[in-house]
């Protein structure tokens, strides 16, 4: 095994997808990544939108606060009444809502900043100070995000042990979120805490999120890690290097079915056929009682060239059929734990996924 | 699924990786694929040697193939004594053993066409002759490469029905030998006797043989193909879509261990989870009795730039720990069967493995 810049000794900062900074919002453009580190400065609602629109920043938690944001910089240096204010506010939002169409948290994050709005104009307060609550809103959703990471991670790390191996697939990490992210979250706090882990991170064909995400960001951070194939996950299980697996999702449904990126489905399976523990990290937000089970998600299927094309040279022979889910789903009973803000839930989930929503 | 170019009503003539035309060696340039076809006329033992050495050949019988054609292109057209032909006949296969000094195959045919070229010259033909029975021997080493890929073909078939799904990892195909391939092979018969099969093909990370070469060798021929990421094989068995699994082995142990391209132990496991039988297809001279188990098989590890930066563009970042093994080794209680140009053994493998060296 090639080991060229891992097992840092002093933990180095973590990479921020986004943080407000000089009025302004500082962005990483993810597009870059690995090969260039570049931060944006953005300036306005536009600014915002086309960040948005363009996938300089991914992850659902880290769009609806940049679009947060967004709605601040709408604002910023506006003079009038508080009605103006906050007929300028909403539109903003609303043409803030039309980067991404299909983005549920950008739509979350809008309505309360929305809602803030509201309550500040009917407060009648001057406009700069109606402004600066303003961006304390978009400030708080960051913070909860990253309170809601970071507890996640904490839970998450009472199940790993010092000099354990762990495998993550795909990347839900701090990139796609205010901080931390949900996989990997526990990978950070154990690194603050200096508990060493050996993380393996899958490159999760075709589009590579492990290779290009979740390999940068946890060696940026100085975590060590090691980059494999997907194929290579079952081998490395066999050699005895992981103890543990750990991922995000998309949606979990009532009864504890995992939808998350292709691929996760095999590692489950390997996980299980090696007696290597399974588990999905995400906020109770991700979980979803109103579907019932993994059969009721749709599988979305993307693009063939994604497959045949993805590395700037074609690798398949043009014309062949591809078959390209971007999504598969794990039964349950693959299933070891789900790791939430509110803590570590097991099965019977059908059970004990509601419990987590009754306060 | 995209079905673009599949399913042909008449299947077409399958690629051939090399076949002797018109007193020269006519060579596909396995280099340029999938995106060129582009077959070569080699005249000299120098241009087979190039040929072999730039990997414009690959496949270990197909290499041992080219060598022995090389060796006449030698002798082509020399006159002179007996004595003379043969020590021309024997520095050419001297030279042709340089071009990949770890290729077995390689030396195998050499030493089989040193051995023809003295026991012709020992009775004294006409150079001419001479020539033309090399050239027969060379003729021969093909069509029996040929005629055991076929045989393991036939055995294979046995297993299959008309309908079935059929995943196969990497290429162990026609463009590694002389036609056919091993674990191809069953494909190519079953077009030649008009029955359907809907193979799946791994498209193989890290260097993507199952993109580049199975999906193209069995498209070309009209095999109906669909490519997959690796990490996609567990989610298409869920689907019901695999009724069987059949792979190539780059060595098989004496107690039915099998070796073969990193991922396939991956994919046998995921097969004996979803209850689905898994195949290895090769010739009696894969299985290697002299080997006890597959944990005497090395793993040779590759360079981390084949996961980093294979195709013309970095995707993983500089400097991160890679882990890259080329082969992996699947335990023979993962394997249903292994079938060879002499049939179809089956466990204890330990026992039936060596009745087949037992004439």
């Amino acid at each position: 095994m090639s080991n060229e810049l891992n097992s840092k000794d002093s933990p180095r900062e973590a990479l921020q997808s986004l943080r407000w900074e000089n009025d302004s919002l500082s962005l990483l453009d993810q597009r870059l990544l690995p090969e260039q580190t570049v931060y944006l400065r953005l300036t306005t609602p536009q600014d915002v939108w086309e960040a948005i629109r363009e996938l300089k920043v991914r992850g659902a938690p880290a769009i609806g606060i940049a679009a947060a944001y967004g709605v601040v910089l709408g604002v910023a240096g506006f003079e009038g009444t508080a009605a103006d204010w906050l007929s300028e506010a909403e539109k903003h939002a609303a043409y803030l809502a039309t980067s991404r169409p299909t983005a549920v948290n950008l739509f979350w994050a809008l309505d309360r900043m929305k809602a803030r709005a509201r309550d500040l104009a009917s407060e009648g307060t001057p406009t700069v100070a109606m402004t600066a609550a303003l961006l304390d809103e978009a400030l708080r959703i960051q913070a909860e995000d990253e309170e809601t990471n970071r507890r996640i991670g904490e839970h998450a790390l009472t199940l790993f042990e010092d000099g354990m191996g762990v495998l993550t697939h795909c990347n839900a990490g701090g990139l796609a979120t205010a901080k931390y992210g949900t996989a990997l979250s526990p990978f950070y706090l154990a690194l603050e805490q200096g508990m060493k882990l050996k993380v393996f991170a899958d490159e999760t064909r075709p589009v590579l999120q492990g290779a290009r995400l979740t390999a940068f960001e946890l060696q940026q951070a100085g975590v060590d890690v090691t980059l494999i194939c997907d194929n290579m996950a079952g081998h490395v299980m066999s050699k005895g290097w992981i103890q543990a697996v750990i991922v995000g999702t998309d949606r979990v449904a009532a009864n504890g079915d995992v939808a998350n990126k292709i691929g996760t489905y095999s590692v489950a399976v390997l996980a299980k056929a090696h007696g290597i523990p399974f588990y999905v990290a995400c906020p109770l937000s991700t979980i979803d009682l109103s579907t019932p089970t993994g059969a009721d998600i749709p599988i979305e299927e993307r693009h063939a060239d994604e497959v045949a094309a993805g590395f700037g040279k074609r690798t398949a022979p043009h014309g062949v059929a591809i078959y390209n889910p971007a999504f598969d789903i794990t039964p349950n009973e693959y299933v070891t734990a789900i790791i939430t803000e509110k803590g570590i839930v097991r099965a019977p989930y059908a059970e004990n996924l509601k419990k987590l929503f009754i306060n």
